[in-house]
């Protein structure tokens, strides 16, 4: 498999963000985009989980957004700028970071194209702090960022937070169900726009070695694909999945499973077409 | 643990085989036989899951055959010659690959010794395909060799392929059983003299991290130890474990893993004797 | 995170002791101390599973006990002095090792101030030798060594030893559950004072590559933390975490692991006083 | 050897900058406070180089200053604040970066108390861009950001920029040696003020693997070494040693070299008061 | 610098060729066309070794010849082919390996445009067996099967090999230098036709962590770039790098040396046309 | 290459001691008799550098002796067994460590058989107090020992220390060149009986980065072979290598460098004869 069609080809496309900023633990979520593109000859394009093939599909690859490392405000105008084009021509959007942070200047943008849009946060963290050291900008806030745009929040497998972090999704997200990936969320959404965010660390670090801030504990990849493919019901149109950090995995192997984990989410967005 | 037995000596024999020639993302399957058997000493003898004992039984240890780089027909014929060698003095043996495609030219010889084989293939691929990058004998296309040979197939745990291969599977293989390692072909298969064939894949990564191809989402290693114990009820008459790749694991725990299915199947090889 | 009190501020203390002196496969347990420490920057101080926090509770550290390489009996001096020095000041005690011989040194002393003392070794392997390559001090005999100290004994998730060890585990143990952490020994044990020896090598080293002779087959992270968990029905005056071996994980994730289960214990002998 | 004096105890004092934002290769140099105050366990605190003895001065650790990342605005204050600090108290600093861009910040700064400060930077970069992704403070344009500060610049060690750079250095530096660690410019200098800003990538990455952006073709270690001790003569008020990317550089080597270049430069300090 | 002309454009070429088939130690130099042209994100396109910059000449990059793992002779057909169509159209090629074996392949077709072509192999092996494990047709054999295609041979850096091939090449190179970089062959060839065969391995393993091969005792990067830059003298027409093995090197430091010595050689190949 | 002849066969023996029990930062040289012995394919039989073949002499290898983890008196008196048992029928031995330390025990039974013996010591460390961590058996304390042994000892390379130590080695030893692989002593020597100790780590850890306590600023492979060379004036009688520790090295290099290095002091040993 090579993500190799042009920008414009597909009703779906693919970008990479690579923005790796405000990460405090470990960095390198930069070169997820590079080593997943890389690692995708490992994997077929026939997906025996969703019964579908990459190759049925006109699907794009937008290439990476160039990021000004050091300069969080210039960032975001870029990742919003490629956002709103790719969107303006119709096309349902996989983006591939990067950081967690990524997410809150993407939603903005998807926010203004689908206003009842609901954010499904598939992550090891709540994500919910009001700031952390000080920014209110940090992947550690993405979540609560967020639900600040009016944005209805679902979060599925947390396991690590402050305590009145867990207490915030209690109250105010839409469905919370730390620890599991639960799916009893699904009947409340319908067919409301959904934007999917994948935090690969919701997977316990022995399924993928390869992320900035290791929470052992987590689930397995035959649970996340199973989540995941019973998404196909959602009308899912946005996606991105991040906080991959290939320097942490000197194997590579993490990077394959990103390039199975994008398959997967491309077709999610190209079956709901 | 040491696999020190000299190659006479056995009714069971363990022979190495470092085929390393058509694996197309990364090489390193040549490295096995001798990572395998020096982490042997990380290893007891006797298995709890088996409830049996290497000392108790007589095994021998062939060594590894010598094979030429780059030079497929030849490695086909030293690795033929070998078996044959074995076979005829009515070993039970064990191949330590090495890739994939040894399966092949060892079925071939199995065959003229055992008319009615059955070939058990654990992978997480198919392995089915016609051709890959047009050739026929080429690791991804072992399955479709052997079962071309007239030799009954199953496979288990495959969940990686094209989609024409897992058709070709359903019909013409014995018994399917995609993503999970069922055991429900073991009366089918009655005292039907069988020969095991572990890809160490079809493990998912986490716990096998040392393989050529990783595909996520695979099976626990807990759950591959009590499948194989199930086995024991089978007439195994040969068995090879094979994509085992050392330089794919810093650590050098897969090499570890290597060593102590080597210890089962050795074990299942003696048992039925 | 940061365990970061002064020894003597705590009612429970963290003390390292970076025995690395008898293991003979893959040395390295030495900076498990100093990594885990490290790594508790990674780690949140609240836990969902025990839904508590570190910063509710005084607990102090008491830094590493300085061990002379290469002398067995010195070093099991140094480590017995700064035990009865905590206990004597009525402290609660997490050792973090260090290889699992430490234990028996630390029960000695355990035993002196609790006399019904009850030992539950969490551990992959049997550890119940007479001796190992001569010798009676060696981490392969130290459960065998507590035994004749008049303490009883737990067993919870062994599947490597000698088949004896096997056998002396059914017969003498108070419990024995081989390959499973069963829980059916707390109603058992009741009050009695309770020492947890936990050998991170019971996890399969898929989630804790970082290990001196890793086991496949073990139990998952959230298997363990399940099991942990439940332990604070028991009355726990004294626990160590052994066997970790940065060396031997690149990625630094078993360091992370390390310090998420040193968070968990910690509360687990906090909230019993 | 123990970097662990006190803030206020010593004349000369070493402090760590974790600063590690716009980095656009490879990111890490947030963890080398860390990671080489770590390493100073394995070396000794008396130089043969320079005959002489860390434990014959006073001399303090401030620790690290705490940077909000992806804030560098942010991170300039809280750099700019700690050294004021310290050097309000009459000190000698020692910066431990952190990325190169760190120096500018902490110039400036050194630039109030000195008026004269010569500022030399043993580079393999010529780190003299207008600007680099459209960004002025960047780790390529430090050499321009300092030159600007009304500071005189040497450099040595050049071996990789734009062309322009190159002739830059050629026409406004006081002293420019590309590829060698010339020491002509002694001379030059006499007794006033040095800042001295060691970048370890002078050195080819076969003696460092642990940097951000490797540039082959580099100076020994012997080389640099040599070049330090002859520094001896000059009047260094302060200094930083940047770009040591510790996850680069699995073995560890890496940080047990940084060690070594601190025990040096503390040293050079130490022996001018 | 990123090599990303079109084929079509450059009147110098880069193309990759992986082929991986014949090494027996440590394969993975398939790797090197991905990972140098990945790296080449790292260096400057600006050679102040050689005064030059990349982007002043038309370079194009013609991407990497498809080759069937396991086949050497349809592998050769390939490169043959490959090779063919672009001295046709009047190219200088530098082929980015891959084994030292292709340079036979390679070489042969450069025979028929060049008739007194001269091979210049810089090499730390003297690769003139006979044959090696029986095979006439495998790495370690590559200078002889040149030097039987009536071209002139030159050896220098050679520190390894059998006691015959090193009185083969005194007898039969038109210039061997054992162990050093010597240029004392420059006024022998004069303006004749020159193919630069640069083997990595050359170098010190400590410079070149990644290769297959890794022989002690080697030339350092410096040695090697000075060696280059003399080069320009010469009248080059093609070029290969090989036995750069990205697998063996976990920093990545090798390919950003790859990346370095693929600008130095395209720099020498465009300068002389 | 392959060390494999049988014990009893040569004139000049190989035998590994893996001692690692004293080490204080990073232990792992268990494993390098194991590792260069595996590692020895990678070399040839033939050194350019002595002109002479390993195959053109008797030389056997002895294996390893087995050592119990953690008692260094049980250590020593296999070691010296070993020993005795070898030098009594007639053989010159190369000991391949393991740690520094087993130098002591080996030179005292040297000693018995030859009265005149000169130590010479090739190391990074001075390894001459008088205790360290408070045991006078200790691997920083080797060179000490040795010389209370009435063996007159010459040290070449150190750069690391106390002051204390270099001053006695000023004093004490027949000849002291820190820093360089000074020959100077050659002619003091002349025809007394020699034991080479060759600490791996003189070589700066670029060259040998697997080691257990890395010192920058070391001498070349060049320089050490070149060095090596010169010795065989020398009337060498027994040798040992030490400290590798392959565990630092996960690219495998170090430990195919010391393949080479026993390669070059068997055949000192063996032109001796």
């Amino acid at each position: 498999m090579r993500f190799i069609g042009t920008r414009d080809k597909g009703d779906v496309v693919l970008v990479g963000m690579p923005l790796d900023l405000t990460v405090s633990y470990r960095p390198g979520t930069r070169f997820a985009p590079l080593e997943v593109r890389k690692a995708s000859d490992a994997i077929e394009t026939y997906s025996p989980y969703l019964d579908a093939d990459l190759e049925e599909f006109a699907i794009g690859d937008a290439g990476d957004v160039e990021l000004p490392f050091g300069n969080l405000e210039r960032s975001f105008s870029s990742i919003k700028a490629e956002l709103r084009s790719l969107l303006d021509s119709g096309k349902r959007v996989l983006v591939l970071g990067g950081e967690h942070l990524l997410s809150f200047p993407v939603v903005q943008v998807y926010k203004e194209f689908y206003d009842e849009l609901v954010f499904v946060h598939v992550d090891a963290h709540t994500d919910s702090r009001e700031e952390y050291l000080g920014e209110r900008l940090s992947h550690a806030c993405v979540l609560k960022r967020v639900w600040e745009e009016n944005v209805e929040i679902v979060q599925v497998g947390a396991r690590s937070g402050l305590k009145s972090e867990f207490l915030f999704l209690e109250k105010k997200a839409l469905f919370f169900s730390p620890f599991e990936l639960s799916l009893d969320f699904l009947s409340r959404i319908g067919k409301k726009p959904v934007y999917l965010s994948l935090d690969v660390d919701v997977l316990d670090p022995a399924f993928c070695p390869g992320v900035g801030t290791p929470e052992a504990g987590g689930v397995s990849v035959r649970e996340l694909l199973k989540f995941l493919s019973a998404l196909r019901k959602l009308n899912i149109v946005g996606a991105d999945i991040v906080e991959l950090s290939p320097l942490s995995d000197v194997s590579g192997n993490s990077s394959v499973l990103g390039a199975l984990l994008v398959r997967e989410v491309l077709l999610l967005l190209s079956l709901g077409l």
